[in-house]
């Protein structure tokens, strides 16, 4: 198991002044936690940059009317089928839908099937979202 | 029901060579839908500076074994319940797991809902998703 | 003057390692200045969210050959002069230049005059990086 | 000399209705600027990944009293001056002062530059600016 280690900071009272007011508004119930949060916004982002296995979620809005949209879409992931953990279906209206596809895998192979999925003919609107798989976090 | 518009947009050939590079290595069918998927990004970023009624996903990661976070989180999104869509749960590993909750409403309401998440002790990591409802794109 | 205050930070010792190469392969000497560091980000980050007074750099590549278009932007930097610090030409080659104008005042002006500047016929590529008057760091 | 070419984008026409609006507002002067741009910042940040030469700006905020601090900066920036096209200071205040670099290289060895000049005990505030040499756009 892991162990708490500790190690002490030291900056301008200004600083620290204006850091406290802005981690209180953010409703964090102290400064270590807060900085534990920076730190690890800051490894993920290496994890993505470095090629490791990370965890994203792929979110899409389309308007399931338009024909042939859902079997492309089923087509593209089946091709990827290795890299997806679930997918989840949400109606938003009659006509749009939020479709939420978590994944795992190489940080280029998740990019690309992202790629794919935006491109495809009928989506309004798709991003990628990095995560992490919280195994070195 | 909306109808499709057409205009015209003139740049360097040299430029639109590399564009037709980019986009053929995204997969794009055409360059007009690689246009309009800009245009979509433009205006959801948009969407979000306005206030706006935005969709969203949270995403989390933590470690389920730490004591009482699932009982924190839980009161959170209980607190916001007015926000959440829905929300799934995914098993990383042994210890850790992937939250995705959808989330719809005003853009300031949305991050104060994921900075209280964020914030929890025994969360390792949180992101917010920006996407949108669909309705203007 | 301002006086230097200390505080502790508790992580996961695993966690701590992974920051400990990141930062050395970043070049910094402790991990606290690396904390700071990542501290002094996210003020800069509200400071432009909360609408007051800021430094940035709005950086343009153009090509001078283009008639009109070294008037046209001093024209729109003549309407904002009140915002201009101070502006820099770099030849990049024969034809592209790299313009460099060093701006400070608020977000929203700041953000309309790099847009102005971008959507000037000509210019190539405009963006606006964000800094700090340094007033609060 | 490049030529210009022409090619037609299809949208839908309530969202090429809230593109005009938007792109009003920022004050260009066509459609085809306004998309033009768009491709542009795509191409950007692709030739930022790629690893092809780029054209940046490193803008830090530092107070000038640090004792060594300057030196320091100057020792750094000799180790990279195949990558320095420019510096520039200007004073903010009594203390502290903006320095601009602007540099053209790799980004990799760009973005270490940038990294230990950040790093540097005593700069409060460091951030690159990715542009582009504009030779491909």
């Amino acid at each position: 198991m892991s162990k708490l280690t500790r190690f002490t900071v030291s900056l301008d009272d200004g600083l620290l002044d204006r850091f406290d007011k802005q981690i209180k508004a953010q409703g964090y119930p102290t400064r270590s936690k807060a900085v534990v949060d920076l730190i690890g916004d800051a490894l993920v982002k290496e994890e993505w940059e470095s090629g490791h296995e990370v965890a994203a979620a792929i979110i899409m809005v389309y308007d399931h009317h338009k024909r042939g949209l859902s079997t492309n879409l089923t087509h593209i992931q089946h091709d990827y089928h290795h890299l997806i953990v679930t997918s989840q279906h949400i109606h938003l209206d009659h006509s749009n839908c939020l479709e939420i596809v978590v994944v795992r895998g190489k940080p280029k192979e998740v990019r690309e099937l992202a790629g794919k999925m935006k491109a495809t003919k009928g989506v309004k609107y798709a991003s990628l979202s990095a995560a992490s798989t919280g195994k070195n976090l």
